[in-house]
């Protein structure tokens, strides 16, 4: 391509500061380096926890920086030593990679990997960015940063997907459906014929609704104060909706009574710390497992006894999945072409 | 036996309030209704969860109570019905009785049961007990009440034990072994070459050590700040013991450092919220997984990251040992009778 090698000047949304509003502005997108490809984001998505850092979380030291890490787009180019990827492969960035080498990734227990998110988050990674604004490096946020029209990621932290993939839609695949999907069927294990609960229907909570039902749930309660999203959360598989708003009793005690006990599996798709309680505590005594899904860096308060009497919490970050997200991908764009017609895009 | 049919008239330590300490009285004990057993208790064990009632956990509805829920003894005689137990038979106690019809009963998946102990600390269950005291019906704490010479319960609060079992070591079989153990080997099923920590060397944790090491643990590290009770860890199956107070160190960053990452398998066995948030941030990310062992009622309060990292929390109650009791006891028996010579035992 005519860009390979170059610098690239294109738009992209800064943020500047903690609590201010995204600027539209020109960068300048360096070449990909050692085992670095250069991608056009084509579709993303906006993510809570974009949301989070820029407006709850105040770390100084990650501003200015690129938020989004839920995208879809087309391999420009690519540095030396690259072997899986070349110009014109459809893609999606992945903000939990997998080096393939650390005692994470070499597990089947997990998807986490050392060289993960986590890190890069720290300002001090800005070294490593390949954006430029007004001659200031910009913090590739999760050493992904897909508001910005091109940017380069490692190697480790890119999939193929479907060259027929409409990347308008399936880079929700990067970030919301995954976490959901994958957090009833990976980490939770729902099992057939179990009763679940899903809290938050957000593009999260609908996909975790979605998993659930590919699992072979026979219940599926809906929870959400917002009535609207009832009738999409049916579409996804939801059996049953509940608004805690048209109770005046406890959640988890309508749920209990809904389900003879408590449901089998719970999950918190919001990232609010007394739904997380009111989820775990929805799931029944002796093998109820509630899983939170949402994030937020509150802390949560619970009784140990809820634990005790032999509910299992537990949490995962993108679903628990794997680099095999072309495999998933191949699954989910025939459901995602049906159902997802009307997702919020924000198109680059 | 003479006494059969009779009242007995025995000593029993009765708490009479809250924070007071026991009184030794003489007690009135009926003879056994339909399905219910009177026992001659030879050995208790005295554990936090009696002490937490009396002495920490002010519910006035509850005095006067007989605690004890740790023991052993023999069948004085039967109520009508029992089918399984014969006068002379030995026997443990069940805090945490098998109803065979419940939900839960029914369920491979958890030792609780709806007749289970928790509406047995309930004043209303005063009516139901079989032990009078000065004209007062005192409540039979969890159902069973073995700080008494002679004692009733139901016919599903009770196991038979091996014949040649020694009751007066036994007991611990009761509560604090099956606790222990069994959370290491059903409710954590602690896989062969795996690290485990277990925090507090009461009972409870020497118990859980030796479940660690019977599921093939390859590294178990005791954790105590009394160094005395490392020896008897080592005995037990502790490879390693770490005293928090000979570290500056937060205790979770030592272990995480010991293990190149955190442990497999974490356990709680004191009743201090802290620790158990300790225990949790010492597992591993990814699979790691920390039980509560200990009993307390305060709440906890933790980070949802280290869950959604992909940690599990859970907990036990009574090890989630099933009425398999006596099975346990006879592969148990052989290793108490060699290692647990000093126990504390309370002889009524």
């Amino acid at each position: 391509m005519a860009t390979a090698g170059k610098v690239i000047k294109c738009k992209a949304a800064v943020a500047w500061e903690f609590g201010k509003p995204l600027v539209i502005e020109e960068v300048e997108v360096e070449p990909p380096q050692e085992k670095e490809i250069r991608i056009k984001i084509v579709g993303t998505g906006l993510c809570q926890s974009d949301l989070f850092f820029l407006l709850k979380c105040a770390k100084p030291s990650v501003f200015p920086v690129i938020f989004g890490h839920e995208a879809a787009g087309i391999v420009e180019s690519i540095g030396p030593g690259v072997t899986e990827f070349q110009p014109g492969d459809k893609v999606i960035p992945l903000f939990m990679p997998q080096c393939r080498e650390c005692r994470f990734c070499k597990s089947p227990r997990t998807n986490l990997c050392i060289k993960g998110s986590a890190g890069t988050l720290e300002g001090k990674n800005r070294e490593n960015s390949r954006i430029t604004c007004k001659g200031t490096k910009v913090l590739q946020f999760l050493g992904i940063s897909t508001f910005s029209e091109y940017t380069v990621v490692k190697e480790f932290s890119l999939t193929k997907i479907d060259p027929a993939a409409p990347l308008e839609k399936v880079c929700l695949i990067g970030c919301a459906i995954c976490t959901g999907y994958g957090s009833a069927v990976n980490t939770a294990k729902v099992e057939p014929g179990s009763t679940c609960a899903v809290f938050g229907l957000g593009a999260v909570g609908l996909a975790t609704v979605m998993g659930c039902k590919a699992s072979g749930a026979k219940q599926i309660i809906a929870v959400d104060i917002n009535p609207e999203k009832f009738e999409k959360a049916k579409v996804f598989g939801a059996t049953d909706v509940v608004n805690p708003k048209d109770h005046s009793k406890p959640t988890q005690q309508v749920l209990t009574e809904m389900t003879n006990g408590g449901v089998d599996y719970s999950f918190e798709c919001i990232g609010n710390v007394e739904v997380m309680v009111t989820a775990l505590e929805s799931c029944t005594p002796g093998w109820g497992c509630s899983v939170i899904v949402g994030w937020t860096d509150t802390n949560f308060s619970a009784q140990p006894i809820q634990l005790m009497r032999g509910r299992t919490w537990t949490g995962t970050l993108f679903g628990g999945e794997f680099l095999t997200l072309d495999l998933f991908a191949s699954v989910l764009i025939p459901f995602l072409k049906e159902k997802l017609l009307d997702a919020h895009l924000i198109e680059n």
